[in-house]
């Protein structure tokens, strides 16, 4: 299947909602054949990233080698991975892989640039920011990481496992308020890059699109990208106003 | 992958966001790793269902098969199909296919049975109708089966392809009046026998649960009891309030 992309996912399986529910609102399709061909792997028992890196955990890389293995055996032309965490693993999974893959981190942080915004706040997972994996590139580029301290970055982590395990309400009242308080410390606009936290901020972003860079939504606009040149269809642009 | 479960989607997307959807959030889990685990084909290049039955289109068959073999080679033990249409070729696909196949006719027709109700509307495409994929077993059943007349029928189809191609308001205005026609006519319950109704009428039913049965949410309670059964885990349950 010509354009065939493959999402590896379920870390977790919700976020993997997301970026799917994502491809289909941001292409512009009057039929169904006109959608981007997509195969899903959403197996979610890949131990968990932030265990693996900070507490001495499982690697998860393995498990993530062996079902991006059967995306490329089912004809996947291109892999993407919605789980910004997952990422420090990109390279290693990068070169096991014989097809192309887009990273998260830089599709998020080319929109990141797009703004023309100098401060830069940044909600994620621990390990993603115990490894650097946005601050690094934010700091190359000259502009200012502005990241929750100890406390506030305990009760972002609180609200992205209260998400996993279904409570959605709960941890998004947690949620909103670190969010608030990165502004309240000078952020223009805020990465959520962990991909939990755009359904968790859903309405948020709804309500205020400018403010945040969505990593899930970046992913899956450069994915819409990737197909058109793949397959040479102008006629599937994106639908977001985040550009 | 134990329990691994295929799902030949695509037909369309945003039907299949909303099953995958529906697995996750009616999956008592409190972490990624005890979610179910999927394999999902979105390639929605599979010819429109409805055209192939009433209007002499190509034929659905060949790439449905394709894309489910490739969902056996990928490990799934199960296959379900998000298109109620699509069931016209259920035993075809099940007769090449080498693991178990739920059929969503069934899952809901089980679940219709439950409601203990005799008169039972049924909004689905053309097709659906015309091949009385659920009339012969309503009427098996001893129970009365109401359907749109002429000029609502095709207000039906004319919602459901508006959400295929991405106009879900437009969709769901025009759904709606053909659910209240139903109920006026003495439907005491309504099957949602076309997987983007739920989709279009996800307000109504979230409002009115006992007044529908929405197919998608069916086949996916019974592909969560498939699951328990597969791997013996009891603590996976169901939290829907439609049983």
């Amino acid at each position: 299947m010509k354009g065939l992309i493959g999402v590896l996912g379920g870390m977790g399986p919700a976020a993997t909602v997301d970026l799917f529910n994502k491809f289909v609102t941001y292409t512009i399709a009057n039929k169904d054949q006109e959608h981007i061909p997509l195969i899903i792997s959403s197996i979610p028992d890949i131990p968990d990233r932030t265990e693996a890196l900070l507490n001495h955990g499982v690697s998860p890389l393995p498990l993530m080698t062996n079902y991006l293995k059967k995306l490329e055996d089912a004809g996947a032309e291109c892999i993407v991975i919605p789980c910004n965490t997952a990422h420090f693993w990109f390279d290693e999974l990068k070169n096991t892989c014989h097809v192309d893959m887009l990273s998260i981190v830089e599709t998020t942080m080319q929109e990141v640039l797009l703004t023309k915004k100098k401060n830069i706040g940044l909600l994620a997972t621990n390990a993603t920011m115990y490894m650097g994996l946005y601050q690094k590139s934010i700091e190359q580029k000259k502009l200012n990481c502005i990241t929750p301290d100890e406390e506030s970055q305990k009760l972002v982590m609180k609200s992205i496992y209260l998400l996993k395990s279904g409570n959605k309400d709960a941890a998004e009242e947690i949620m909103k308020s670190q969010a608030e308080l990165l502004f309240s410390r000078g952020a223009e606009v805020i990465i959520l890059g962990c991909t939990e936290v755009p359904v968790i901020l859903a309405n948020e972003v709804k309500k205020h699109p400018n403010k945040y860079i969505d990593s899930t939504g970046s992913l899956v606009r450069a994915s819409i990208h990737w197909y058109e040149n793949r397959v040479g269809k102008s006629h599937l642009i994106i639908t977001e106003n985040l550009k």
